[in-house]
């Protein structure tokens, strides 16, 4: 049993699973681990600016011939910058997100190249089929770090999203196993988006604090803070808590880039998980274990090929 | 192509399709409707008190021969009544929620009762297996009206709770159509509860400015009110706002209920949807029509079946 959709050949990877481009978390290594398993590993350009971008695409370069994704953070003022190694380095497929693809949707065609904009909403992902793009990844409120203000969950926006454009869409928020695989393409996904389960990979460069406080967790581990500025999903412990008591409207994310920081750095230290910013979708209950990211295609791919044959049972 | 899983069987059914036990809204006329239709029918004796469930009940007797269930709200100090009424009316299936089934599962098993638990996390669905209820409904953060203050969405929810306990789990909280169906049993539950839905069927009692609030709604409609009190996934409107502003920590659910009798006094004269206290999941932005509930059990089965088919494609 094999499991494939229309957009593996279109982004020519053998398996419907794609990294979802982390902020921090999703470099050359993590890309390439993905990739040479047989998914599509995505690039976050934003953790790294456009010189640490340049020297991932060398590593990439050196370490997989297999097709790969670049995420480009549309609202940052260095994407023209970035534009300019996407030849450079034979990049075939970018993923947009965090604005309107529009705006660079000519030239990343000019250039060839394969365009997946992430959205959260409907009326985004219309905006972004009219833009031109070629896939959409629909994220629900379940994803972890930065979400839609809407909170719009993965159940309800996936069909909706699905119905309103002719171009295929990606599953994310939520997703980490192989019952999660199957239930997407049971809504009419082409693949699924997976962040937080790629965190607890052993190509992954989270602290291993941060893995282990990914398999420990339960079902009811992760909430969003800054509601009323800046949603975004992690684990709730100490220090969300103290970075949600400084929400009000008005802020912007920048204005919590310090205590993210600050947060962040505590992670060494934190051996019970309490004080860390651990950023987690709502799949983390659903983590057992820290693998190579391969293996983790692997498990999942078996899991919803099981899976489908248990669903097979339920039709006569 | 029929759709049947081993509950379907258990509880004598058709279709592996359950109606919500609503407040204000699953009365004797939308049970029996759920019912014919192939469907679980569901009656929420919470709405109706001891002496009007007696009256509901003897409606559903006239009207039907299927299986139904009585939802009995396990807080209210009226139960031990509603236990009374049970065999009088020879009812074989009980849903409880709101509390710890552990209370009155000896007097329902006694009576020979198939007692389905409403949960909404891991914790409490180990608890209710514990105490011997003989299924669950795992209900998500996507479900109109009161959710759990964890807020944990159907995608995680659901296989968690699943891997959890070995009784038959059923989905609910975001469902609304046959990919929803298809999505939840490919994730292993064994059928799923809608309400929304068959609020916006024509056997509902609700008013039909309410019913056109859910068919002209889109993906982003529905929030969470009353977040440090009384979680409350409704509609977000003036309405919304208004009671979303007297959320306090401490406050019970029983302090909002006069603000929220006004909402509803409100809904006849809401031309616009604007004003009204109207309860829904976020599966609302799936509906497009007001129809007999039969109709709508038809038209789920029949996607998750056309569903099904595309699902196969992507396996071989």
């Amino acid at each position: 049993m094999t499991i494939t959709t229309p957009l593996c050949d279109l982004l020519g990877i053998d398996h419907p699973i794609i990294l979802g481009g982390m902020m921090g978390i999703s470099d050359a290594a993590l890309t390439t681990a993905v990739s040479n398993g047989g998914g599509l590993g995505t690039l976050s350009s934003a953790t790294f600016g456009v010189d640490g971008t340049r020297a991932e695409l060398s590593k990439i370069a050196e370490t997989t011939n297999r097709s790969f994704s670049v995420n480009l953070p549309l609202f940052h003022p260095m994407v023209p910058n970035l534009l300019d190694l996407l030849p450079e380095f034979g990049v075939k497929i970018v993923t947009t997100s965090a604005g309107n693809p529009a705006k660079y949707i000519d030239v990343l065609k000019d250039m060839g190249i394969f365009v997946i904009h992430v959205i959260s909403s409907v009326r985004t992902a219309r905006k972004a089929e009219d833009a031109g793009v070629d896939a959409i990844v629909a994220e629900g409120s379940e994803s972890g770090g930065k979400v839609a203000i809407d909170e719009v969950p993965t159940i309800s926006l996936l069909p909706q999203v699905i119905d309103s454009v002719k171009i295929p869409v990606v599953a994310a928020g939520g997703f980490a196993s192989g019952r999660g695989l199957l239930a997407a393409l049971a809504m009419g996904a082409q693949g699924v988006q997976m962040g937080t389960r790629f965190i607890a990979s052993e190509e992954s460069r989270a602290h291993k604090n941060w893995k282990d406080v990914l398999v420990n967790v339960g079902d009811s581990a992760t909430s969003i803070a800054l509601r009323n500025s800046s949603p975004t999903r992690l684990i709730k412990n100490e220090f969300f808590r103290e970075m949600d008591a400084l929400d009000e409207p008005g802020k912007k994310a920048m204005d919590f880039m310090h205590v993210q920081q600050a947060g962040s750095e505590r992670i060494p230290d934190d051996i019970d998980g309490s004080q860390g910013n651990y950023t987690a979708g709502t799949g983390s209950g659903l983590i057992r274990d820290i693998k190579p990211a391969a293996d983790i295609i692997q498990d999942v791919l078996k899991e919803a090929e099981s899976s489908m044959r248990e669903l097979q049972q339920a039709f006569s």
